[in-house]
């Protein structure tokens, strides 16, 4: 089995880091096939930027869908997810998407918690979008925005931890999100100092990703009734165009 | 790893159809423990119903809740699941919430087809309690109840893939959820002949079990701040007694 | 006329105290018939409590219905509500959706006050469930639990007051209610000295139950073409038993 | 007591018949006052009349508030009730609020039937302003309007109980609602022909009205912080504006 | 073209400082007929009032409909807007919902600034009333009334643009809608020094006046099929009469 | 000033007849400026299309940002609006949510008509989305799709009026809109033959562009508090480049 980790930033260590994480998950003979933009934004973090990035994931996974069983979109506002699904005979998951599903199975209230008020309002999104706003806590950040998401794991996690336990304490959740890729892997250390039960969307998104596929069989999704018109495109790269116009030509 | 399988109604030839449907799905080394409740009603199709269940369900799990990892309620309308998720220290999932979360994650839009009209409010209930109200097109059943639900596989068989086309073509679905115990394992046959992704309940819970139990940390159920405060029960048999305790005693 | 007092909490002079408000409310000739749970829990705080104690509900109901015109399930979050309305041939009225429902009904918005914060999170699913999120201003409570529920009503008055005056003038309410069964009886002063309406839930309960009597002919209810299937039940009490058989034989 | 039953309609039978139906549901010593409009409409029908009709209520209710407990405005779709709830210093019931949230207290699902597919959006909004639309199976009507409501009662009978069953048996509602004045008093005829709860508005304004009475004390009223601020009113009638002044000299 | 600008408040100087907002905006050739309740209130400022005031509009509306092409209710509540909309046979534009929704269009989140905390839930009904509670931040006042509205613009200048400045940098609002008549033309001082989009209602009512008059055809809403039926209606003004008539006779 | 047409769909005739019919619409001297698509697809007809598209819509609008007053997006489901409106520093203008949100001003109850059962689910989340579910009839279509899009007017004009009186007759439709782009320019002829307010989608934005202009002041949009974080994308075009950097240099 292949699932392709699609990072729709630029930056290739978080992908690695990414990558790294999901392979925990995965059984062995699995293969994470981690993909990295070639073009857009170093870290995505609006809409616009989602609106590019979600397009340019599209390319990636077209590129590589060729014996792929499903795909992971690994940024936590899940660009591109909605037209992914429709577009790709595999299961796609979003981070976002998977992880507030997950914590919605796992407690009866869920809290994100994240590295920066610049995201609040689309992570506040991600959860009013999945259906989830009646368990839905709230979104907790630091007051300030840091530009230095590199170092973000060390130079935040005692902040993170602080505000787990606030979402915990005050806002009563029995789940807490770490929203953004940025912080993907700190869920261990962080886990064990909060007395709630802590989730980490990219392991979220790796373990949907397998339950997906371990519940559907593939070729149902060549054939939905609800799949759009096979379309000619122009002008977008050869790989894309033939999913567009449901060639399987190799 | 062992995840208990409770099945809230009293019929034990379903409880091992589903177990062997769970089997399937799970790593070797992982163990289903097929439960079946001693009293109560041959099949549950009601909320009183549901409610006795749960409370049964909960005697079950907590007789073998010692050395479990997980438990999935065998029900479709999902028996005392949030109860379940307060007390037990371990991910506890329905079958009814897994499926829809799953086909929400699945496709665009979902529908569920059941084996008798005398479910349909009931399992309408379970896409609106979930949230997922605006990417659900409805319920689709034959006209008249089928009291013989020992047969109901191949006597409906037929009818179910019609019911199924119906919400594909009609109702738009992506995904359509074959809803209620007695239609376990019939989605390998019916998805062959359906345009459409079909989720049998049964693998949707399986699979989410371990999706949770593969993103979280087992003793982090057990610091939940949000954990009901113990409780000294009077009458209950001893297991639930002391889970209600927060005796660890064996 | 009789009307079935269910206290699903094992505490005894909590049914008393909550029979003898019950009774300052019916006309002469109504019987407030007070039940209290021989098993279970001293006071339900939690999901997994109200799913047991809610099936307690069903069989002092069903032990006791032969005669009886409603029922009033007698702690605040309506254990076993639904399910018992689809049972039984009688009204059944829950104690929170009373509330709200009144409340909704007596202003324009509402509040909870209870005794505990441990109680939050299900008091506000009581209005959520009901339907009344968009009228609903909160749950406002101490900011510690106490577990001398028997002092609580000399103990908190003065702390309630406050939250109640907090209710109205922070948060907008025209209606406080004293939510959970501990405060039963509080109203009475307590509305002297807050500049709103407020309710009590047992009175509210009480007075639902009666409206409900005299809007609806008994038969009716016998005769609903929505009533679940009959069922044979097995290792439940007798009269239970024969209640979802629909066996009318006393 | 004296409860002001208040017709916004011109049309003085339809009153005199309300007020009869009330006074078969209050105990002996409380007075039902039957109020009709004096300047109007003989039958409000639409949001239009129903913006006039309410301030034409708010002048008999002011006229007659002096010694009054309570009122119910006695027309389906409530014409000025939040304001009058705001405006007077007692318990004010609409009939379609007190209907619908009955009917929600009676059983999970509720259909309302109606005289006029004239009518159909306005009740459609009674429900989803109560907040009850997930338990709301919708609005059977005839498919065209009848103009003769005098003759309503007799000429109707027999469509509108095909269409209680069509309520109950296609939309799967528990209780019908019959919706409407020119209907008021037809329910017990149709109740006895009809697989369901049967709930008359008027009847279920009357028992409102008794039940918020009974629950609460009748100075909060005037005690209400939310209260509007006193408002020196032009050009309406004395009564009316010696209410908005917060005047209480008689 | 000649649009009503109806003030169902008496306060003329209100209605003429609205006016002269409304000149500013539209093309040369069209008309804005400044309309004063002649009776009511001075300003209003709750529901009760509002049913009034809605009345007193649709006298006025009435009066000047012909020749007219479209009206403005310039009161923030927006009384009687739904009715007004089915009686007359051209646009009608509330002021609130014509902010909200011009809010929506402009950016993802806005707030309401106003000039009270007792228009606080009123504001808040706004928002909600037109369906977009999801991205509504919430009202902003000061914490005491003021009764001199005459110079709430000088007086409250500083403390409005410091709610401004909350309801940008602590709520997330990309849009502040600067709610209530008295307010009208401080937007242009206030968006200097706020770093937001600053809506002034009226000029949004005006504006989607025009826009609403220029994508439709006129003859239209006099042929809608959803129109009332015609009434004869007692004891109003003659040119209401008329409309309620569907008496075209000048 | 000048608003750009953008259509993210590379048909430029469809381009040409939507700038014709704003043309109409607007004053002498406000300039519109047509744009299309130079890759992507000729018609839009999923969410997977509107994602690229959303994407090349913002290389054309920052492109010809510099002296552009607002941009429509001129394809119906309004791909790439949230961040388009994030993006630029003008009012950005949906077809599908001016239309609908115009609609909701111009009556209580609107539907969309379409020219093909393709669009429907999309259509259909356009009201959603909007929060305008609870004023929304429903998408009607014909039963099949039309690939032929260029002839789609003459060919489907019949079809559409039949479906526009469904709409109105059976659906209880107020306003109708007549969703698509292929459909721009028929609401002058259908709406002679149909009994409701019939909107244009392109109308409704080029009036809903002029309406935001003009009650908005230029600045504020580069004021904006809760604009992204100025961003340094790669790979981009040099326009689109420059606009995430916040580079105003020309």
């Amino acid at each position: 089995m292949r699932i392709l980790l699609v990072n729709p930033n630029m930056t290739g260590a978080m992908t690695d880091r990414m990558a790294d994480i999901a392979r925990t998950l995965v059984p062995t003979g699995t293969k994470i096939v981690p993909l990295t933009a070639d073009r857009g934004f170093p870290y995505i973090a609006s809409r616009a930027e989602a609106q590019i990035a979600g397009a340019i994931a599209y390319e990636l996974i077209a590129e590589h869908a060729d014996g792929a069983d499903a795909a992971i979109i690994a940024a936590f506002g899940d660009p591109g997810l909605a037209g992914a699904r429709e577009l790709f005979d595999f299961p796609v998951v979003g981070m976002a998407e998977a992880a507030v599903m997950s914590a919605a199975m796992l407690g009866e209230r869920f809290s994100i918690v994240t590295f920066s008020p610049v995201m609040r309002r689309w992570y506040e999104d991600a959860a009013r979008d999945a259906g989830l706003t009646a368990r839905f806590t709230g979104v907790r950040t630091p007051d300030t925005h840091t530009s230095d998401l590199e170092n973000a794991q060390t130079a935040l996690q005692e902040d993170l931890i602080a505000l787990c336990r606030h979402a915990v304490e005050q806002d009563g959740a029995d789940v807490v999100i770490l929203g953004g890729a940025p912080l993907a892997g700190m869920a261990d250390d962080i886990r064990q100092r909060v007395d709630a039960i802590v989730v980490d969307p990219i392991s979220a998104a790796t373990a949907q990703a397998l339950a997906l596929l371990s519940m559907t069989g593939r070729d149902s999704f060549g054939r939905r009734h609800a799949k759009p018109l096979a379309k000619a495109a122009e002008g977008l790269p050869a790989a894309l165009t033939r999913t567009f116009a449901r060639d399987k030509t190799p």
